[in-house]
């Protein structure tokens, strides 16, 4: 899937998180890992205008999984075994971006690793490392059915 | 703290997650650690009526940043620096409880324990420890500002 | 197996950890898991007479492990695929306690439970939970071969 | 401190683990990090000639805290406060490269990120990232004393 499809795809399957006036969206899909946006606003944000930890965590988790589809397709049974989150700097409001990539992909466990961060004004989000810090540094593990 | 005391400044501090209509809830405050509720609705849920691992995630983080209230009272900046998390069992779409405990609580570092579980119809949300198996099981640290 | 017939066969499979002269033996096995000791000696500690984090993580590992091989016995294939701890306080030099429990035991995966004590002197390394607090808890996932 | 500097230093602080007949070695250090490596023998190796959990998590364990030294020069009293690791494939007996990286170097904490590689025969283990896959990857947390 390329990163139009894999945002329909996710648009169909989690409509709370991506569509039209939804804060996520695919941005990147190529050899190096999946590039998601989310675009922060009130619902996000924790007092000091900080986007709030399980703001992150989701969009690290939806990252993952969104690299393990565009590796291997829809595979609707995958579930999430273990996540594991570093918090490292505090994100401004406004964009936030997870580049998402397979760190494994065996038969029966998929292992992936996000890092967060925040693009400087006028910042390409669609870059696979920008000249930012990490956010945010996540591994996931995923069981994929047999 | 007490319970009332506690989910009183969750309301006040969280509005989006405690009080009138929203899904949180205090159960209890004892020398053990702190309990928890999320009644999973809609927004919450996965295909298949399981409740969402950033739901669970949100209510692991929360119940964990709850028991330092508890111990130590607010604390507004102190930060989870990480969150790690096993799921263990789908649970059910309805009532979801966090038991959370201290494991260490230092000048600079707390460290807490989280185990989620659902339940039995009819079974007591307030129990320490249900005849319930874990749903998920948290770790998450937080640094204590000096 | 019973504790005599669980430390035979670690003897056997691991003979740098277990046997006579060597540091780890089996003390408990039960419904509740299993427990093991480490006798620290001079190759395990560290400067300050506390205990090296690397010791106290091959503890935590070969209790995990040992906790499985009691619950569904000899699994040479079973491999460890995540190992989490978080280091809470130091142990002194001597006798150092793991208690490990079962959180999860599936068909392919399993997650233990580890909790790592130092007894105080005279104090019962049999027991379960000694009133002793922890020195470190990790968690670890298994990967069980079909 | 470079690599011969850093290297001694940690023949004198842990002359179990590096020195002459030792298995460790510091191989790189610059901009990027800190590379080690693991000469990996008999008493580091599980049936199946695979390195053995214990031996890669102490390996992880102490490239993550060259790389501090590296950065900050010797702090004796910085403490690891939390390790995750996830074993990706097996490596297989010989040589293993650490290659561990500072993701934040905070004032009060400091978080690592180690890979382990096996490199291929012939292969370059000053390399920062070879061609060879992951065989495990670690991120460690650190307290550091003010």
């Amino acid at each position: 899937m390329n990163a139009e499809e894999l945002h329909a795809y996710l648009v169909a399957e989690f409509p709370q998180a991506f569509g039209e006036d939804r804060p996520h969206r695919v941005v990147r899909v190529d050899g190096a890992g999946v590039g998601l946006t989310l675009s922060a606003s009130e619902e996000h944000l924790r007092p000091g205008d900080t986007v709030s930890g399980p703001s992150m965590m989701g969009l690290a988790d939806i990252a993952a999984y969104a690299v393990i589809l565009a590796a291997i397709g829809p595979v609707p049974l995958a579930v999430t075994t273990s996540f594991s989150i570093n918090f490292l700097r505090k994100p401004p409001a406004g964009l936030l971006v997870a580049d998402a990539r397979l760190m494994k992909l065996g038969k029966r466990l998929a292992v992936c690793e996000v890092g967060l961060r925040a693009p400087h004004e006028g910042g390409n989000p669609f870059a696979v490392t920008g000249e930012e810090e990490l956010c945010a540094h996540a591994v996931t593990t995923y069981s994929i059915p047999s």
